[in-house]
């Protein structure tokens, strides 16, 4: 990468603010060698998976607790000093980046269960933990976190971006399922937002103001999250289709009956020629749906049976089962892969990928002009979906170093933008807004919307240290 | 009522705000005969179901659209005057009341539907439509609204107490299933919370915040939910325990094995005494759990024999079927008529309500003691509870005209809290704050928290116009 592109500022950003030696200083007599200024550690922690870069932090804090983050934010307040939290770096849209400068605290060695409460089905972790650990850590309870983005990510950052994934449809998004918060606010107070209680109408809702908040209010420390029984049994079908259309239908009418299906993804037939590729599958490669079922045994294959039906009636054809769990990992960890499958297509390429969220009856239409732009643009690209949400990603495939295809890319995803807004829907269905759909948002949410956010955001952040240039531009 | 008692301000209320003839003139200009300051309907708008009172706002305002209620805000905020939302005054912790005058804003006229998207299943409403009158307008599509306080409130209400009631266990609360709202700020700009995508992660949750915070941060005038397909089948059970510890345990491990029950409703043997009176039934009068199951047939029998097998395992007897739609209706209406039940009871009394929230892992131990307690008070009580969700209510019956009565039950509901509290539970888990929880929720938040929500409050409300007194003392 050319250090012009790899630094290159978003248009308008404001200076990086100085870092005073003194906080240097500061932070090292605290933190010993847990905190560092080493370029190799200070460049890991100023990227993400995004094709976004800025140049790196002045600084890494590697927390080992709570009262870790507190003494940061606070040092850091001091001084007027951005904080960014960092947890796997998995970030799509930029959040991590240092745009302003300042200081990455690093949760990832918070990765302790505080308690799990099977009987409840609560579990409280510190906010670094990663969902495959909390599902390690509860595994012997015959209880599961279903929310799977893909990547491996932190509690903390799942609950930062607002996070959901391909489970989303029966279970919910981070927002559902999040109980309660322990944060650090912008002054390096600790704060709880809520109990145990499954429900509560006790005051503002403070953990869903957090939740989706980018790091912008404050550091998330601990997380509780609702757990789930794992279903007596599971059961994953592929059905291609002669259109995404067919698939498009099968999907609304499963939901409309009321089939509490799993899973239910859309892989297009270019997407999946690469998937067939990368991963050694012989999948046809035609629009098709990735689906899974939990229940007991008699309801997954009731829920089983009438999603067939629905798909046969509309034209879909190989409803082929994985009923062990070897194959059904290797279904699902295709799809996970897609987005590997693809970036693999193009040696060299970074993906600019979407995240639109539109109401499903309009779906079809959303999908099928936007693919027909990008085929019309020769932008290499993959599609995939989780439509039962009415969320989908296209992962424009650009060379970093050709200035104008990621012109063209963001000139695509603008396009994809508008027509899902005018559709009722969502510039970001679970990626978030970081440094890169911040224009997208005033149009979204109106001047009005924004400037209640914004006094939010200010009143509790009134020197705006707390992860500066995301969501909004200063 | 003597004036005395029906006027008792809480203590350390600021005095009222005085309301200026020129806004009064104003108002009178813009609404005409939809503003009126006839102590009828003042007094009308100035109380709810609690035991609380104070002195009627000043005038009140029927609003018949958006725009209404933006003019009367914003004349209102030009006086520094409060306004105090009003749907059908279903309220139980005394939001409506003017402790410190102001307009009551009717919103009872604006109870129509707006769209009904039944593919996306949702619907958009105005925010004085009730919730019966919602689930007539969508019958015809096959949809519902499952949200059920028990009483037939607005939408907007319901929004702004972060409601639940029965279904909640399956369908949970307004919080899951609000989508978007259209609010009137404080200075009378309106705004929209959302979109009608079923996720996203576009900046801070405004619709969250919204839900839950009690007319104190703006006026909600639509609302956009979920429906959910009627169910295909649907079957509701009665079953007696030797104690609720019993019919606690049943809750638990049908919870914990995934039953996806609809409804499961406590009523203790002495209110199932004043239900049978009441509505001339005939249940045994032991600790009693209410259940409904939803879904096909066949998952239906399934999760009745499931659950059947889990209480006569633990001494649950006389499991009883309502099959036909009239003895459900007849079992569920007297379910919801225990409040009546028990008013009626004893003659001129109010009931002071309770509305903890605990996991449920302690419901049992926390219900327990709290009965002890109020059995040796000698204060006569109803109990329901909403246990799949570890919330339940004592109603605890006083008579308004002897103070001490009500003292006993103020000091019964302060151990209840403090019991619930210190089993990680809320103060409340469907009623909201008002004027009633305002002390308990300093101690449920704690003094950080408390801080972010008044500063919350003071950023959106620099005037404190909106319904305020309520979950804040000033």
């Amino acid at each position: 990468m050319s250090p012009a592109h790899s630094h290159a500022q978003p248009a308008n950003a404001p200076l990086r603010r100085p870092v005073p030696q003194a906080l240097l200083t500061a932070l090292k007599i605290r933190f010993g060698v847990n905190c560092s200024t080493a370029l190799v550690l200070r460049e890991q922690h100023g990227r993400d998976e995004s094709a976004l870069a800025a140049p790196p932090p002045d600084a890494v804090v590697f927390a080992e607790s709570t009262a870790d983050v507190a003494d940061a934010v606070r040092l850091a307040s001091e001084h007027g000093v951005p904080v960014i939290p960092f947890g796997v770096g998995s970030s799509l849209e930029g959040h991590l980046l240092a745009v302003q400068g300042g200081i990455s605290i690093d949760l990832s060695r918070m990765n302790q269960v505080l308690s799990v409460n099977a009987e409840d089905l609560t579990v409280t972790v510190q906010a670094g933990m990663t969902r495959k650990q909390v599902n390690e850590a509860v595994k012997d309870t015959g209880l599961f976190f279903p929310i799977d983005p893909g990547a491996d990510a932190t509690l903390g950052g799942m609950c930062a971006t607002r996070a959901s994934g391909t489970n989303a449809v029966r279970y919910g998004t981070m927002r559902e399922n999040v109980l309660a918060l322990e944060v650090v606010t912008a002054n390096g107070e600790v704060i709880r937002t809520g109990t145990r209680a499954r429900k509560s109408s006790a005051g503002y809702d403070l953990t869903r103001l957090m939740v989706g908040s980018e790091g912008t209010l404050g550091v998330i420390t601990e997380v509780t999250i609702k757990l789930y029984p794992l279903p007596e049994a599971i059961s994953a079908a592929v059905c291609s289709f002669p259109s995404i259309e067919a698939a498009m239908r099968t999907t609304i009418q499963t939901i409309q009956m009321g089939v509490p299906i799993a899973r239910v993804e859309l892989i297009d037939a270019h997407t999946v020629r690469m998937v067939n590729r990368h991963s050694k599958l012989t999948l046809r490669e035609e629009p098709m749906l990735l689906m899974e079922f939990h229940g007991s045994p008699s309801s997954v294959k009731e829920q089983a049976q009438t999603v067939q039906e629905i798909a046969t009636d509309l034209g879909g054809n190989a409803f082929e089962w994985a009923t062990t769990p070897e194959e059904r990992t290797r279904l699902w960890t295709a799809r996970h892969n897609a987005y590997f499958a693809a970036i693999q297509s193009k040696p060299g390429c970074r993906a600019i990928s979407t995240d639109t969220c539109v109401p499903i009856s309009r779906l079809a239409d959303c999908l099928l002009d936007s693919v027909a732009e990008a085929d019309a643009s020769g932008i290499p690209y993959f599609l995939v979906g989780h439509v039962g949400d009415g969320n989908f990603h296209f992962g424009y495939l650009i060379d970093p170093d050709i200035p104008q295809e990621r012109e063209i890319a963001e000139q695509l995803n603008q396009q994809l933008v508008a027509r899902a807004l005018s559709m009722q829907g969502t510039c970001s269905g679970e990626h978030g807004v970081g440094l890169h759909k911040m224009d997208f948002l005033i149009t979204e949410a109106g001047a009005g919307a924004i400037a209640m956010m914004r006094a939010i955001k200010h009143a509790l952040d009134p020197q705006n240290i707390m992860n500066p240039g995301k969501i909004f531009k200063f």
